[in-house]
């Protein structure tokens, strides 16, 4: 009886990927707090805290499948705790002796806050490999078409020509940024936490940093003094990644969704089947595109919630905490999820040069302006030049025909241009500036970037 | 395999209730849009658009538990489009000859809102529900502690007494004022939706606006011109109403909070064995309340992204719709929630008046200041007076001491205060004002109000 | 020396209109609370608390062109109450004798919110005479639009006719329910505030209710019991009402902002010279539409942080109420000059009807796809149908060509279409449904409406 | 006639400080635009594109002193364009001859973008400062209370005994990180923007990119292909690190608001005369700390917005590019004005011990329950340590008395515990785990970390 659509069974997957909601799943989850609690144990048992029996035990049985899922679902409905029923359950399997070890010094908060931080492991493992296929294909698109024609356009207006490559690479610049933001970021999250009930580590005995050390290393987790209980910055700054993760996946979904309005058609998604309007055939729909816009936009709404979190009061807060457990999972499975539809997006995206090139010439000449501008400005003076001009286009937008046409009449310009000049107006793809050296020079930077790149995210 | 919280199983319902999530689940929303279809097959065959069997074999198959589940699954793996693999299973189920004319002219989100008002319409009932439940535990509160004294705080700092009856009575006042934001939100968001592709009804032939009216009449649901396909702002509203209800149920739970901090210490949850701390076994925690501020805080978020979504584009736009589809159901679910549980709390509140006896002393009589200061001001001159009680009343927070000495040895004061004055200062519970009048003038106003309200909303 | 753009002198009124900007001024907001001052003391005069000739020498002082400024600055400089200096000041100008009665019993936030409510009052007035404006020129713009076809577009992609009249009586449908939320939301905001230090009157004395009712009766306001000191939730709802209204005017600009593409090209905002780009002069920039957009977002950013300080804590919580007070009025100030840009915008709007007609056969004939379906359904069956339009159009698509070529060589298909079948495809233009009927049933329920509407809010 | 808080002219800096107030200053904001001209002017005649004694009499005007801010005012009063009445009057007072070479195949987002740089460096290095005297302020009160023994409190209830250094050795910690994040984000932001107006830098010659450099360089920015005109992700990443930031400092602050409660007394903040109530002279408010909420409120609300709108479309977006210039120099206000006033709170923090002490012994021993549970559990097994305790302790919270005196005669206890064992029970303070440990491995990671700042941010 699923009642969000994260878990919909007849509609799968519509703001998901199965890889990212399995991550998240609920039995899993429970599976990380029992792997911290055998590191735990195993540490303990390690430094004479415990018997090594004990931790051998508990290492046996910290298994979700191993535990009476029936006993822990009635221990919830009695306990308002979010980790004793497990816990409980993982003692009563690990019998009288052993059980009285389990847990050994913890707070509830220090195995889900370490839990959580494993589980950001696995998701952010995962959108990082994606970010760099999605920078894969970028990189090639901006390299392909670097040359390719289109026209820039500014306040929604038709401005000058840019090629489709510089598009891209800008891309392809902004998901460098975002993969560097993601490496940055990942050794500062991937610290246990191990404090006991107030941070003082009181209950777990004058070994307790060890303890926590070694519990962490057992678990490839960084462990630093003094806990983060309360100290929610960094939970933080994964929501605000997701945030301007979001931004930028957005950015670039909707401008697919933009470039392939009917009447500019010049970027399309791959249309399969599945995307066709069933009364209206003539049509069909960026539906992905569409979900990475609704995906970021979420994330947006859940990354507000995060900051409002920050505030923790006293030595625990679960009235911002628990808020904060709420939000970062969902925040993390739809930023991979944005992440794995930009990357199938791309992946088939049909561009169609054909009507770049048509939309170009859309104001036939006029699209020249600028170039014309600059070109008479040194020999008429840069207010005259404006002034003349302006008249001129003026009068086009309003009664049609060319630029040269209207210029090869005018007695006070005409002398002014040659025949190449008059040549150059029909020719806006030759007005790209310096496009093509600012996607390599890009190109050149992304790559000296990439050298630093490790295969999966590490400390 | 659940991954968003709502849905968990072993833990469930920790940000819902079970009768909440089961007017969200799946199939049940499924079972709305086959409801729809239901009532446009009938009244199409009424008019005379499509033949009568049709209709009534579409009515026949119109339930999910009719339909074969798993087809319907596929049909969502190999399709994008929402509704869809579920109009394809109910015409496969209604045979070749009826089939056709299931879902005949409508448009994939005719049903969907459609069936999101019949949803919300589930939702809403229940909230009202709970909202006038908690009203009445408010009112009888506000009546038995109307003389109960406490200090009232400002700035975090005691200030000056009040009664915890008129506390409450302003909870009441507020909720009062939310029922009746619901019975005047509820008419404008009971409407249906039918207008076709692109909202002028083509497909539907020219008896299209009465389909529409007796489809939504069998519905029990209004249905206006034009369609609202884009226009959002009822939605907006139900979103704002639950952020703002939200608030109202927030401040409610937050001060129970407050004032159950151990060194407050007037009010408590009542404390079931569940929300006791292991290891801290003189400990009670607080954790509906919390939980009500958690759900608070999150259904902001969700405001935030309806919010963003109003600005459709053209005539239908999913970048914002989806993520309304997406938020909507949520923040229902959250209200929903976080007023049944504070409906449990104030059940069991426990109220400790001989604490609030005990705070209203903490600074003996100092609190009587301003009532001094008025008693003063008319022989005194009131610049004199506060210069006078500035320097006294500074003088006994370094010093301690009571007030009373300190009047009673000053020159200058005491022979301006008798008997009765002097012994004024040691009943603050008597320093209320106007606290017994406004709790009454807002009770009788309360009720006056509630004499409108019918057993469940309705248009 | 200004720092925030809405008080840029240079640049100024980007983000306001002169007129609203007034009404937020800092001395006319002092104004108002000496005004309040005023009737309070007027009021007490009246019940026989402070002498007659004290509220006659309050009421000649009460305005700040008759108090020293610079003493009001050194005030604020040395104290943070946000009140006092102003009290002070006002106090000193009356004199000893009668100094002291000003402020008589009253609190801080008594004056501020009251003195925001008359704030609210004057903005929202203005914002009302605007949206009625608004309301005005979109009826008459639909009514005489009423048959000018149009594409209708959903997916971003073209789908099916509308008219152009549809398309704005949708939003003056949108309009007319936000002059109705403000007409209902406007006596709930009008209640002023007066209850002393925490709520309970008591430095008022016995008659402190009736205070309270004169009082508010001489500013033209409401009183009710209790105070709303930390009831914010009307607060909540003027910010939350600002979010709605934003993400209709919103919706409106950016509609014309998008239709008003260079290759859409249907709508223009009237292009004054100052629009026009200096370096490319065929391009003039749609800025007030875009200016509404931009606002309407800070509305929302404004609004999640009154939602934010709903939750009050105790009997005044300055951490919530300031953020409100910082919030509210800029909520105002921005709702109120979008409305004022989105009248400018609409009055000057350029209507294309010819790229209108243009643009509605960009496709050529397929967008009579829908049409073609309902009209071979019952003679084909439908599923037949579905299938054989699918892939003939699918060979439009990629081939060209027009559907009536198509089909007149269709062995299948062209026994089965007489002549005005043929006809009918080349006019899109008759397949707008009942988008006639639907503008005229909206306009009359508007029309409907607009009788109860005074000429200005009152309560 | 000042309409917004930041810029009130008699109740001033209630939300900024003068030295902030003044970088945002609408002139200086002018200045810095013109200072980018003459940079852009001075490379660009180096390199041999405009003659040197433009360049020369650009940089002599380039300074709004020189300029007619009436000219200015009138030109926007006609213009939309942000910037071009100010480069209007440069090019009026460089003469007819010069004139034409100022803003030389600029545009006018390469200058507002460059300029917000330069501001954001200036709002950033203020900042930066304050930042890093507050850490110094908290090491030191980390170090002098390492062990003040205080109550640590979880779920708003006391629970065990923590150091008052520890709490605040967590916020050094906290801010160390954020003045780690302030270093990081630096050198990502100080990049200017000069690539004309589609990206491709046409306008300004094959020598655009050694232009840009220079111009950048005499700017000390760094610049980057490709522009970032529509790549707002850094920018993005300035705002939300001002929200993250902005729950740092309203942690601290609230936290101080909350332990200076009445109840609680265990901090205040500096009473100056000026923040005493004037109808209760035994209360001081703590108006600095709940400003600082109001602030990182604000500034989360303007995140959103800022989030909200790095969607950019196409070359260039001003619904989403002017939103983001008018919430960023806010955000930076708010937050330079909220550690300034925390520096302000901290430097005079009342830290009263002994009512730390006294609180600490609120519960009598039973706060040494969990020191108990674990000295009881080795010798009787947790489950029945566990088992008793809560036994023992619930009936001491109903009926009173203390946990020695209840132990010292349980016949299953008493034996197990020796005189030590009850003189520990007497002291919570001892009870500290490893608070001191934790505070000193901290302050040597702080110092650590504090060896490689610079006096000021640097690239």
């Amino acid at each position: 009886m699923p009642s969000h659509p994260l878990d919909f069974q007849l509609q799968a997957n519509n703001f998901s990927t199965p890889e990212l909601a399995a991550v998240f799943d609920e039995q899993r989850k429970m599976n990380r707090w029992l792997k911290v609690e055998a590191a735990l144990a195993a540490s303990q048992a390690e430094l004479g805290i415990i018997p090594t029996e004990a931790a051998r035990m508990i290492r046996d049985k910290a298994c979700i499948d191993k535990l009476d899922l029936e006993l822990i679902r009635q221990g919830y409905g009695k306990s308002r705790n979010s980790l004793m029923p497990v816990i409980n359950e993982l003692r009563r399997a690990c019998g009288e002796q052993f059980g009285q070890y389990v847990h050994y010094g913890a707070t509830t908060q220090d195995i889900l806050d370490t839990g959580m931080v494993l589980e950001l492991d696995e998701g952010l493992q995962i959108l990082y490999r994606d970010l760099r296929v999605l920078e894969n294909i970028l990189i090639d698109m901006s390299r392909r078409h670097r040359l390719t024609p289109m026209i820039g356009r500014t306040h929604g207006q038709q401005a000058l020509p840019i090629t489709f490559g510089l598009k891209t690479v800008i891309w392809a610049g902004e998901v460098r940024r975002q993969i560097q933001r993601l490496k940055a970021l990942y050794p500062r999250v991937m610290v246990g936490q191990l404090s006991g009930a107030v941070g003082t580590m009181a209950a777990m005995g004058p070994k307790a940093r060890e303890v926590a050390k070694q519990t962490m290393e057992l678990l490839n987790l960084d462990w630093k003094a003094p806990g983060w209980h309360t100290s929610r910055d960094n939970m933080a700054e994964v929501a605000s990644y997701g945030a301007i993760l979001g931004g930028t996946l957005e950015k670039v979904a909707n401008e697919i969704f933009l470039l392939g309005k009917t009447e500019v058609g010049e970027l399309a998604e791959s249309p399969p089947q599945s995307m066709m309007s069933s009364a209206m055939p003539h049509k069909t729909n960026p539906v992905l595109c569409q979900r990475v816009v609704v995906l970021a936009r979420h994330i947006r709404g859940l990354t507000t919630t995060v900051f409002e979190g920050m505030a923790h009061e006293h030595e625990r807060d679960p009235r911002r905490l628990w808020s904060e457990w709420l939000a970062l999972p969902q925040i993390v499975m739809y930023i991979g999820t944005a992440a794995a539809y930009l990357v199938q997006v791309l992946d088939g995206l049909v561009i169609m040069e054909r009507n770049m090139q048509k939309n170009l010439f859309l104001h036939r000449d006029m699209v020249m302006s600028e170039w014309l501008l600059f070109r008479l400005s040194p020999v008429m003076g840069r207010i005259r030049a404006q002034e003349k001009l302006h008249g001129l286009l003026r009068g086009i937008a309003e009664r049609g025909g060319s630029v040269r046409e209207m210029l090869a009449t005018d007695s006070e310009i005409s002398p002014l241009l040659n025949e190449d000049d008059m040549d150059q107006l029909a020719h806006p793809e030759r007005y790209i500036g310096l496009a093509v050296e600012l996607i390599e020079d890009t190109l050149a930077a992304v790559a000296a970037q990439r050298q630093t790149d490790p295969e999966a995210l590490h400390r």
